[in-house]
């Protein structure tokens, strides 16, 4: 196992033909819209979605339950050469050809947090970013539920090679805030769907329109 | 004015060769990570980015007051091509190269809604979709206060060619409820910002753990 740590750095950055690509595919879309207009639009698009799940991906909003310790969420950090930056996100990964996103949901969270977790909901299939791309995610709802003499540290992840994510554990009470702090970070961005959660629970505690 | 109107329908769908590209380009990302390896990644990104502005877009949460009507929200409702769907989202657009998040959303907020606004508060830079794409946003929280004698129709749209967005007001009691019902609906899907925001209020609001 590796133990040499260094900063990842992009050494070269080249237009890629869709021929060639493997993961992703860039699209022209030809349609007549809805005042007859016959019109184009470019789209990013996965190559890899299952045609029988009909979803990309997962992510899972997680609750990290423990007897003597507040409510906490754990979120991953890694480096995204999209970003060229580190990002924070919740666990998150593809659904497998056949896999439900429940299943998809516990097998990444075990492989990515080293938790085993039980789903507590699934939501709808969510548009990931409409304006550009096909992909779509669901957000499944899990929680862990720890014994009193579970430490603190989350036990071993089995991640796939290359994959270098590193886990932090942040009480609920916390979680806006901390996203906020990480955001002031070098080299370091929120992903849009866990901020616009914590987003969503803040404002609903500090409101001021009685919502 | 047209007022034809018509399920868009696609007609065709091709490789589209980055060089042809307009507004999205496809890119391979040579890097070294952590522990010295030499990877590549594949990204989709946008061509508009302003230097200047950093950050691709914005959407703007808003919160529509009233002296008599609860407090509610206007989301709008397209036909997006990547998906060949209807979607759900919060108004949003693209930042203008020399443009703050600030004044893109007012600007984009009036021509989508036809609501003048003012901002209550800018969110960090947040990433769209991490593991395809740099592309980023900013959430801005907006409110519009309508007079007593203001009905309940939003006023005239400012659209650019082509733009055909519909308009709807939820009361926010009625927020993620709504969100859940529209995703039943054929060709529709919510996007994933907004489903997570309201997904957010929901919790605080729901959850057993005392969060």
């Amino acid at each position: 196992m590796s133990v040499k740590t260094q900063e990842p750095v992009i050494t070269r950055v080249s237009d890629l033909p869709t021929s060639e690509a493997r993961w992703v595919a860039l699209k022209k879309v030809e349609y007549v819209d809805q005042v007859g207009t016959a019109r184009t639009w470019e789209v990013a698009v996965r190559k890899t979605r299952s045609a029988k799940a009909g979803v990309d991906a997962v992510a899972m909003g997680n609750i990290i339950l423990h007897p003597s310790r507040p409510p906490a969420t754990l979120l991953v950090i890694q480096y995204r050469p999209p970003l060229d930056a580190y990002t924070i996100e919740w666990p998150a990964g593809l659904v497998d050809a056949g896999e439900a996103a429940e299943e998809a949901a516990v097998r990444e969270f075990k492989e990515e947090t080293g938790y085993d977790c039980s789903v507590t909901s699934v939501s709808p299939i969510q548009a990931a970013d409409p304006g550009m791309t096909n992909a779509n995610m669901q957000l499944v709802m899990v929680e862990v539920q720890l014994k009193e003499e579970d430490g603190e540290e989350p036990p071993l992840q089995r991640l796939e090679d290359g994959e270098h994510i590193q886990r932090v554990i942040v009480p609920m009470s916390e979680f806006y805030d901390r996203l906020v702090e990480y955001a002031k970070q070098d080299r370091t961005i929120v992903a849009a769907k866990l901020f616009h959660f914590a987003a969503g629970i803040h404002f609903a505690k500090t409101n001021r329109y009685g919502i």
